[in-house]
């Protein structure tokens, strides 16, 4: 059933590249097989409540532009209608998965024991909710930077107090997403930062840090939750400069604190962006650190310096993105999610659902053309013949650290070496690329 | 003895702020004792034979303008010339150290076994002029990326034969370093990254990466050298990607190849910031992580995307900077570097030593304001201050991770904990600064 | 007599470089005088209503922190609570000037009619208020940018209603300006410009945008208002895209409206940052182009892709943007708006106060440094000097227009004129400039 | 006939889109009419000499890779060995325009006459070619950047000779395009801007450059060129800050110069994201100004910050462009010229061709797209529902300047208008453009 807002929609259906429905599938065709698996279970959509439910189209110059039905009276209240909103989209996408903050579902209560009834409270009723529909919950987390109290970090918080509460927190939201069946559990560092390095002591925070992950994997462990502990980059913002920068810095802390095998990133198109990589840097990068998880699919914009949010619109962008999903082998507990917001001009509810027809259509026609690249071989050819040479057995050796330096500059020196540099083909390639999309 | 180039230029003289000779230190007076220690013993600069001595004025839209007496004619001849005028620059700037690369010294051969060979000619050369001067070796460090055989890539190279090539010259350059006395050996991975990643494959080029590493590291030892191995990070330029990013990823990359006790870093003003960092961060970070070595003082443009590589002359900035030196217990074999060119209108011999003196003025006078900052104490205290809460034991045993997740949940939950925002003064400590710059 | 928001805090003083005291200027002397001018009437200090008592410490992740006596309850109370802080605060700096927004000072009404009668009502409050302080108005704007009527922008709205509404309101805040001695008018075209080029129809908007910023001035005209009509560039945000992009784009847009002899720009040091340019850049172009006319002093952060409004802190920066303006013969009808905010975690008063006290001693200083450079003349002279080849007859002649093409090729190629180049001197000309700051 | 370099290659052919020949095109196809017009007409394609036959490789880290038979040995022996392959690229590729800078086809004399008559004699061999093949001349240029006296500008250089020798430069290369009966002739400021206004007087170089300018057309007109006078738009690099930042910043300067009707601007699509603007809006910004005159195709890549002049490849991108080019009218005398170059590592011959097919291909689907979005309506059926409002007459008088801000003023007032904001539809105009790329 759809909530009033949606109108008299009714779920969406794949039309195919040709109709003229604004309001239907062009290329996203669940049950379409695709190398093998079906496309719902490649992509395994999310759409989330944050954006889509949360987001009342305030920007820093200007207040609310999007009246909703479940904004405004009595909180509770407006949780429940949030709440049939919600699942209402759910139904009228058709996607298998959806995510949430515990204060996207939720209600701040008066202090933390009424804040965590209420989450405790609306989480009861999505799990009704979820009986009644075919959504599964890809992931929760707990929002630990809206609120003042987490002004100065959570986890990094000055005060061991806000840790604690922050932590609290946590606890509670792992329980909830536990028990509605979440395959992972992210954590996004919202304020894990700082505004000036003048007032902050970054090796303290850092191992703060550290401790509050670690309570968190040891949490997991001990209540036999099997999902997947995330973390999502990001470089900048609101912070001036946050500790989970980019897939690289978090693979580095998660070395620090011992946690290089318990935890995984889930990658945002935008945050790469923001942090000076392309999306398929970071996933590609994610898949050789082994801490490839899941993905956030909204992009920026490439001419802005802040977090635009947009959904993804550019297929040969997000061919690539694909790509490399495909070539890690694809996702296990990870999924895509539209952590996307619709423009503060996108007032109608029409706007709302048509930005996720768009944002899937993309992602499957991606999908499409990454399968065509792995099925033609000729991108993994190139480059697998551009390394051919460390398959010698004496590249082999010198890899493994069989072949001192020494012994390695008298070769050099009496075996008269003097490579030769052969194309990098790089137009080729793109060009190749370009058959594909 | 000053060779022509600088015409009858003597060694520069502390002539102290009011002078008007431009060719004098207004600020750098290398045995004023600062925080018990004398200036030259803190700064320990280093002028560099790259920048200085090899860079003719081209751009990729223009051609060499810098006309210099050691260009041009035989090679070896040249490089003796040049080996003249950069000993004579030593001592007009009275710096304690100076810095090269394999190629800066010496030109490349017909051959492996001929560029080598060239190398230890001029290194012998400058043996011998470092005995009549007291100028010492910073650190030396092999050029791999400027031969169109390391256009791929040095270790990270997909040919086999380039990554010998390239250790057999770090050996030869290490040795050198060695022999000269050098307090450091540098990596620089100037094309260790991508141009796209559609012909790369990640993993086979850490890998790579991670083993070249570990074949300096075990030679380091084997030779009882005993300095330090450093390794400078860059985000981009020349490459699109470069895997040396920053200091954070550096930390990850180490710990992976299991080297983050052996190697440290090299920070580069220009690099940290066009890597979307402060300076300040990147010390910062490097103190934290246990990984500061050295560094690179030029600056970049912040409104430029390329590497501009200026001599510093923002002393606000750089006071900020030596403060993160100093609070991280200053340099032990690390230097400051100019690794800073002049302009290319700045034809002059005059313009050349101007701008070290600028440079050197700059850090000089930012030492004296780090040196106030730290003598006067309250930017620590307030530091100190922010995080006593963590200082409570019941906070200490929280962060020695003796608490369960459960367990702080309880506490918060029964006892009613509600932290309380506290300002965080960020405009009142940049005053605080203000008051020592 | 200050708002119980300050607590007791009286008037500032000047206390001198060596005081302790963070709530006193160490730089800022009003009656000192400078190049023949008292340091009061050089700078031209403004305060403004909008960051300093309208922000509440939201940011796009997060909500309000800064809890002010003046927020809450019936809006015309509070506004009438705001402006007792707001000229309390005005005397406890000892600024000459402030600023506002209508919408700063006074509510949004029920209709257009009520918003008016808002704003009038206010204003008369501020007539009152002023009588008793030593405080002038020096500019009043109005917000066509907070409401959501503006989403798709005021005078560039793609809804005539809108321009109507927008230009109503703009009347009736220039009266208010007129009123109350404003010694001028801003515009800031805060949603004039586009989110998409989709749906946009560039060259009607820009139509749109000449005819209001004629409407404007002829009002000005009509009136008598003897102020300055000012324009603010910002390159982009809230829009993707703005059209007063930057002082270049403002100019282009004046001359195809025949307005660039009426209008000026009001430069704000963020915005200069965020369009590519350095601060210095945007005054010295608007000096060479007639249409200098007022400053915004806050700062960005180079590093961060939005706008941070953050308090000057850098006297190197800032006194080459001062020298800039004194070369041009200083502000007549402009000052310096600190229209800079507090970071959201600066909660208390008194890191409001110290916050306007850092940024004002910042300028004073820079004032003091720029005032060193002219005095000098050492800067002006080598620039001089660099073009003193123009100041040949024949020079001057070509300049003129009265040699054609062919008569200058003739010249060349008879003349064996071969240009020689000569040193920039860039370097020198930084240290030069370090002299003095 | 092919020159050697490019083997046993013959002209390219259409082969449609299922072909695997990487050498063939598979959407250029010049014959094939496209809203009446041939593809061919529509997209006026020119290769470039400079960067296809000048580039060899190198960058600021490293040397020339490229190794070309035209390269080396007597200078004009070498320019006519470079005229020979750019003529069998020409052919190969079909293109039916080329581009070129006087220095691109002719060396560097011992003097200005020696100059002059290097480029007059390899003119001749060109126009003996053309007649010979069916490429046509789209624009001549001269190169005003790369000899180091032009190191501070040409016309805006400091020294009046240099102004005089860049003038006698221009008059050639106008004689030369006029001659090979060049459709345009283009004004690239390579060095027009500053590397510091320390050392620059902002107003007099806007001055030279206007009086350049102006020479330039004059001679125009005293000719009968009956081509475009172009002026190409670049924001930084290779100088800091360039006078030609953006197409509004040309438009300003054009107005101040009295050029506004004589001078259009050359787009880059590189140059167009480093000003911080996407392509298609500095198109349509000119086509709206009334200056839009030609392109270059090659783009940068969003997450550098330099110049990478690389081929175009992303089609979605290209066809917005596209679209606005045909909105506007498509060209007259304009065209898509390939000022692009191929990667360092694309040493092969073939790596050149095929980068120039790749190219033409996005562009000549992006042309498809773009034609669909036209034929289609729906696009700017939006835009023009979107400002319906304003073809009222009372918005009609309102715009041109029939009412008063007093008369506007009151009608709000009394007529109680209070607009009401309808959804801008940004993503489902973008779900659109998908529908046809």
């Amino acid at each position: 059933m759809s909530a009033p807002f949606f109108g008299d929609l009714t779920p969406l259906r794949y039309e195919g590249p040709e109709t003229d429905n604004p309001l239907a599938y062009r290329w996203y065709n669940p049950d379409q097989v695709v190398l093998g698996k079906r496309m719902e279970e490649h992509l395994r959509f999310a759409a989330c409540y944050w954006h889509s439910f949360c987001y009342a189209g305030s920007d820093p110059f200007g207040a609310a532009t999007l009246e909703r039905p479940w904004f405004g009276g009595d909180a509770m209240d407006a949780a429940r209608r949030k709440a049939d909103a919600a699942f209402a989209l759910f139904d009228i996408l058709g996607v298998p998965f959806f995510t949430f903050h515990d204060r996207d579902i939720a209600p701040e209560g008066g202090n933390f024991g009424e804040s965590l009834r209420n989450v405790r409270s609306i989480a009861e009723l999505l799990a009704r909710k979820m009986e009644q529909s075919k959504v599964r919950l890809l992931w929760g987390t707990a929002n630990l930077f809206s609120h003042p109290r987490y002004m100065a970090g959570a986890a990094s918080n000055p005060d061991p107090d806000v840790f604690a509460y922050a932590a609290a927190t946590v606890k509670n939201c792992m329980d909830v997403t536990r028990e509605l069946g979440g395959q992972n559990y992210v954590l996004w560092g919202g304020r894990e930062g700082y505004e000036t390095l003048l007032n902050t002591d970054l090796r303290q925070e850092l191992d703060q840090l550290g401790r509050f992950l670690n309570l968190v994997v040891e949490y997991k462990h001990r209540t036999g939750f099997t999902g997947t502990i995330l973390i999502e980059p990001k470089p900048k913002e609101p912070t001036k400069h946050q500790y989970d920068f980019d897939v690289a810095s978090i693979y580095g802390f998660l070395c620090r604190y011992g946690l290089e095998r318990e935890v995984k990133v889930n990658i945002e198109a935008n945050h790469a962006t923001l942090a000076g990589h392309s999306y398929e840097h970071e996933i590609a990068l994610a898949n050789a650190l082994g801490i490839f998880g899941s993905l956030d699919v909204n992009r920026g914009d490439p001419l802005l310096g802040w977090d635009t949010d947009q959904f993804p619109n550019n297929v040969p962008d997000m061919a690539l993105a694909v790509y490399h999903v495909l070539q890690g082998g694809g996702f296990t507990t990870g999924g895509m999610n539209f952590d996307a917001k619709i423009r503060r001009q996108s007032l109608a509810a029409e706007d709302l659902v048509a930005a996720h027809v768009g944002g899937i259509d993309t992602c499957a026609r991606a999908l499409l053309a990454a399968a065509r690249m792995i099925e033609d071989g000729k991108l993994a050819g190139a480059v697998q013949q551009r390394y051919a040479g460390w398959q010698n057995p004496a590249a082999q050796a010198m890899l493994a650290g069989k072949e001192s330096l020494e012994a390695i500059a008298d070769r050099v020196a009496q075996g008269g070496i003097e490579p030769r540099p052969v194309s990098g083909r790089q137009e080729q390639l793109e060009n190749l690329v370009n058959r594909y999309v």
